[in-house]
Parts: C-alpha cells; sequence; structure tokens
C-alpha cells in the first residue's frame, strides 16, 4: 500500500519495463476476497490513507493476516508479514492495493516484503496515482519476485471510491444524503423535518458519516435544524471494536457559510472544532482562538465556490466527502455536477404539495433531467434506501 | 361463487345453525393453491364478477379444473364438474370462493355439487356480502356434504380486493397511479411529461388497466395529455390467451369532468364509449348520441362529490378502479381518503423543483403527512415499481 502524500502530484518516472502478469487461478481471488475483507475493517479509520488488507499464504494455509488501522500506524502488509513471521520466506502475499515503493511516514512495504523473503505477491489494484503507479510491483519483479495484478479489482476499487478519485482527479467522491418522503420532500414548508426517516435509516446515516473524511453543511441546516452533524457511538450500530475504531477519527465537520450566518454559539460549533467554508476573509483569528478554522474561497455566482472548495479539501487528503444540506446547497451541488452518488433515504409517506423540494434545480424541458443509474436498494427500517449515480454521459454540467 | 347482482344489497337471513370447519391438511392447501392459480387466468376478464377457481380431486388425483371466464358464462365449478364427470361422485371440491345458492344468471354451483354426488367441499373464503355469506356452504352441509372454509384465505382475498370491498362496503377498491421522478414531480412546468418512465413501466400500467373494471382521469389529462386510458393488445406483454381475454373486456373509461370542459372531438372520446362525470345535467342526449353517457352528480367544493361518483360506480359492479390523474385531481382523492393502494413508477432521475408535484395536497405540520405501508417494490425495466396502503389509522380524513 502505498504511504499517503496529501497530495496527489509528484513527478515519479511511471514507465515499466515489464507489466505485472493478469494470470490467476480462483484460489487467488478466493484469498483476495479474504483480503478484501480484512480491508474492509478500516472502512471508519484508514482516511486520508486507503482501505487495504494483506493475507500470507504458504502452502495452501493463511499464516498471516494484517489490515492498515490507521493513518501513521503500519500498513496491511506489515501487519500480516508481523503474524507470518519466519514463515514468510516463499510465501505469497495478497494485497488490496500496489505496496508502496517509498518512504512516508512508515517505510515502503515493497522492500519489507524482498526482505521477507516472499515468493509470489498478488495485488487486486496499481496506485491509483498514475504517476506512482506501477513502482511498487516494478520493484518486487525488480527482486525476482512473481508479481500478479488486477485480481478483484473492480471490488478493490468500490472499497475506496474517495482515494481512487483524489489520485486521478484531484477532487474527492461526493455522496449527497437526502431524506425526503415518496413524494419527493424533505420538510414542511416551516422548515420542521424532524422526523422523516425512522431509526434504521438514521443509524445508517450515522455509518455514512463516519466512513466520510468531510461531512459537509450548509448555514441554512445548522441555523434551522440546529444541526450538528457529529458522529454518535450509541447510533452507529456497529460492533465494539469499530465503534471505537470510527470515534477515534471523526469526520471534519465543514459549514458552507458565503456570508457567516452562523454565530459560534451555535450547537454545530459548541460540538468541536470544524471548518468554516466564506466568502469573508477578516475575523480569521476570532474563530482560531475558538478553535475553528475559516477557509476564504472565490466567489461563484454570489457564493462559495463548490469545486474550489472540493479541490482544497482534495489536497488535504480528503477522500469521501458527505453532503447533507438543505435543498439550495444540495441543488447547487447536484446543478454543478458535482455529486458521484446519490443517498436517498424514502420514507413511506406523502409529506404534500406545500412541502419543501428535494434539492432547489430549476429546470424547463424533460430533455434536461438528470439521468440516474440506481446502483442500490434496500428496505431499513421502514423506509427505501436508494443509491444511484448520475450517468455521465447527461451529467449536469458547470451552469 | 355467488352469482352477482350489481347491487350488494338485499335482505337474506345470515344466520347459520352450524359453521363449516376449519381444520385442513397441507395437501388441500396444495390443491387449493392450483385453484388460486387457475383464478387468477381470469385476471383481465371476470369483472364484475370475481376471479374464482375450482380443482376436483379424487383418490389423490386431480379430476377436474376449471375457472371462471366473464360475467353471463359458467361458473368455476361447474367448468371443473364437466371436466370430472362421473368420477366427481365421493370426490373433493376446491373452490377459492363459497359456491352461489341462488339462481343469478346462471343457476347456483352448491345445487351443482350436490347433484354430481361430491363428499367434501373445501372452500378458501365465505361470499364477502355479509347478507348472503355461508348461506352456499350451508346448502351443502344440509346435503351431508362435508364442508371445510378458510384455507389459504388471504391470498384468495388479495385476489379479488375490489368485489370483497365493493359487497362489505358498497365502494370499489380505488389505485391510483402515479408515474414519477425520484424527486417527486410528474410533469415539467409546461406539463411535458412523456415519457417520464420507460416501455416496461408503461406495459405494467396497460395490465393494470386491463384488470380494472374502470380507469378514471380528469379534464386536464385529457385536454393537456390527448390522453385516451385505453388498452394496447401489443402493450400488455400477456399471452395470446389473456390478451385476447383482456380485449374482450376492457374497463370503462370515465372522465371527471365537472363543468364539462372537453370537447367531443378528443381523442379520449374518439377511443369508444366513456362516462363523464360532471356537475352539470343538460345536454345528455348529446352526449349519449355519440356513444357516451353524462352522469351528473352532486357536488362537493365546487367539484364533483368522488365518494358519489364511487359509490355510484359500484352500484353499478365496478369492482377496481384505476385513477391516472393530474395533481389536482390524484390530490382530491387522496386528501379524500379515497384511495386504497398507490401505484407508484418512480423513474430514476430527477425533474427539478419547478416541475409540477406529485399530488396537489397541501399539508402544514409533519404530523399531518400521510403514512403509508410499503406491500411490494420490485424493479421494472429501469424504473422502481412501488406499492403502497395508507396506514388506515393515520388515514387523512375528509377535509
Amino acid at each position: 500500500m502505498p504511504d499517503i502524500d496529501p497530495s496527489p502530484l509528484g513527478a515519479v518516472d511511471s514507465s515499466l519495463a515489464d507489466g505485472p502478469s493478469h494470470y490467476y487461478s480462483p484460489q487467488d481471488e478466493a484469498y483476495m476476497a479474504r483480503a478484501l475483507e480484512l480491508a474492509r475493517l478500516g472502512l471508519y479509520s484508514t482516511h486520508p490513507n486507503p482501505r487495504v488488507g494483506c493475507v500470507i499464504v504458504k502452502d495452501d494455509a493463511v499464516i498471516g493476516e494484517g489490515w492498515h488501522v490507521r493513518a501513521g500506524e503500519p500498513h496491511a502488509e506489515v501487519n500480516a508479514l508481523r503474524e507470518a513471521g519466519e514463515q514468510a520466506r516463499g510465501a505469497t502475499a495478497y494485497v488490496t492495493l500496489e505496496p508502496c515503493s517509498h518512504f512516508g511516514r512508515t517505510p515502503p512495504c515493497a522492500e519489507a516484503l524482498v526482505r521477507a523473503g516472499v515468493k509470489r505477491v498478488v495485488a487486486a489494484m496499481q496506485d491509483p496515482n498514475p504517476q506512482v503507479a506501477g513502482r511498487g510491483l516494478k520493484r518486487l519483479a525488480d527482486a525476482g519476485i512473481e508479481v500478479v495484478c488486477g485480481v478483484l479489482e473492480a471490488e478493490a476499487r468500490t472499497l475506496n471510491p474517495g482515494f481512487v478519485k483524489r489520485m486521478t482527479t484531484g477532487l474527492p467522491f461526493v455522496r449527497i444524503k437526502l431524506a425526503m418522503s415518496l413524494d419527493g420532500r424533505t420538510a414542511m414548508a416551516s422548515g420542521e423535518s424532524q422526523w422523516i426517516t425512522g431509526p434504521a435509516a438514521r443509524a445508517e446515516v450515522q455509518r455514512l458519516r463516519a466512513q466520510s473524511s468531510v461531512v459537509l453543511t450548509g448555514a441554512d441546516t445548522v441555523l434551522m435544524d440546529e444541526a450538528r452533524l457529529t458522529v454518535r457511538g450509541d447510533e452507529l450500530e456497529l460492533d465494539a471494536e469499530q465503534t471505537a475504531l470510527a470515534l477515534k477519527r471523526p469526520p471534519l465537520r465543514v459549514v458552507v457559510d458565503s456570508k457567516r450566518r452562523v454565530p459560534l454559539r451555535a450547537a454545530f460549533f459548541q460540538a468541536g472544532p470544524t471548518l468554516v467554508a466564506s466568502l469573508l476573509s477578516d475575523k480569521a483569528e476570532y474563530y482560531s482562538l475558538q478553535g475553528h478554522e475559516l477557509l476564504t474561497l472565490p466567489e461563484k455566482e454570489g457564493h462559495v465556490d463548490l469545486q474550489a472548495l472540493l479541490a482544497l479539501l482534495a489536497e488535504r487528503g480528503v477522500n469521501e466527502v458527505l453532503v447533507e444540506a438543505g435543498p439550495q446547497l444540495a441543488g447547487a451541488f447536484a446543478r454543478q455536477g458535482l455529486v458521484d452518488e446519490y443517498h436517498f433515504f424514502i420514507a413511506p409517506k406523502l409529506m404534500g404539495s406545500t412541502a419543501r423540494p428535494l434539492l432547489d434545480w430549476p429546470l424547463t424541458l424533460m430533455s434536461e433531467a438528470a439521468e440516474l443509474d440506481i446502483v442500490q436498494t434496500r428496505l431499513v427500517g421502514r423506509d427505501w434506501y436508494v443509491v444511484a449515480r448520475p450517468i455521465s454521459s447527461q451529467a449536469p454540467t458547470f451552469s
């Protein structure tokens, strides 16, 4: 696994004399599936690093397993090698991401694998950063190790959508959560919105927050709903270990507050350090004294330039962003084509025609409607959880 | 099966000396399941009669099967007895609805079963008309036949929701079809609405129409969308036999046109005889000359009284009504608590915040939101088909 530099930019030669092999057996897939299972244990704790798992196998027996827990701590390969000990000599290592080849916060994993004397390394995918991809595998091949890459690659990519997107585009993966009635309403005209969905849906949202690097909202939501957008251990409905990991690495809470309307006494600020994205630049010290950061951003149509904000967050190592906002801010993300995945929580009720719309997004013609691909639907409690992605060919363009 | 009098009212003594037995075996359930399968063959053709199937079994072998095809033609029991012939003596008859005991358009089935010499009759449910329920079973018991009732009763009721509701309440079962985007919109602000959903969803709607006694719409839909609301054989996606049955007994098309705004040259009228529900009473003859019926109804808040219309339709033998209307008429049915089942066809797209709402239904408080029970969700093509029922305890009351 690569040690993560917050910035995906860095001039490295990506040319490789020989590519890795793509031949592998069903047995290889089975061990990789186990490595992916281990990687998933880091769902709530590895950011800004990717989730990575490793399995070491010798004579058809697993002799070491490891996963990456937290940035700054050992990588998956090192944890697995420790468990394998001397037996690693001549073994095969399955790893869900190409081993890193450079010194970051920890020594390079490729070196560790060479030193341990493994004879074969099977990786699910290359490092997604096109400028370093293949270097770790090349280091292994140069040391005479048989290298295979691409085993369960789609699954491995799905596990780290934000890390992959940040490394390839310099932007985080953006999910938008929308809790709505069957008639597409998010609040009554008065703003009343508690509770549209049931406890099971709210627990699902807690887990979405916990796996994100950033939870992002707007001034209106913070002011009207007294939203804090924190991760609450007792609402996660995870086991004790996963809960503890999630709480040790909570997402950064970001409020888009162009005109700085939210007072520092708001529950959102009282709940811990936050980042305020604003058009204004004075008073930064005042926020800083209270433990918050004021980030001044360029303007776009009278509001904070959201793409510039996302790019800045990615530079700081933010992989996955969860947007939980009212129709105006949510609509701005949608109209500007900045949403990678919609997470709809649909309550089995009708809130009527004067209630607030889902997204502030005026469209005139059917041909302008944003087409989505539904990738998952699932019952959570009495509500429906629908995950959908914009179809890129028809994705809304920057207005 | 009872022969149907259009009106559920008729003074009959419902007292029964001995009730039927409720003891039955898994084998009985298996034969009843087959009888229900046969009954389902009449899904598109029996109205105003219920769908009924019958299986005759002797020495663990099926010796006769029958189902009711069309009103005025033989009942399921008679068809099955014909197939069984002389072998019926000493056999068991499984029938999805209590056999009728009186002369209607055909002679009573209870008599036919007695004459055929069956020794046991297993029914799924009693006649839902509380004033005649049990009379057919009593006639059989009086003749010395062993009678069992209640086998797969829930399934039998589900097959005839409209017939059961009409017989017990004097109103038809009302389904409302709503084709919408994920953000709960049914048309752009301009009225443009073709096509929100895909061909598979439209075929599903064709089958909903075909199984209804009435398809009901409003003047706006007829005027704006040039809607005809006909059943089209090539869009039903049924086999040749079922398609032929559906086309022989198409639903009556009804337009609610309080002020009689729709001209007779509209596509809706050109497509065949219709019923016009209006507040006006003159010009009835003019409609009649063109093959249509003008029905004058009492007024409620400036519009046709919808409950009065439904009651009138039930009196004419209408079991199931499908409402396909714009937000105003659909909203009126919803607000007045006249909807038994919502059929949402949800397209994976976002139509934006200026598009038309699902239902014209102004609500102020979350506590007023109409709670629904989702009874089915299914992917049809790329769209989601969600069937939901109002939770009666919180059902909207007459405003």
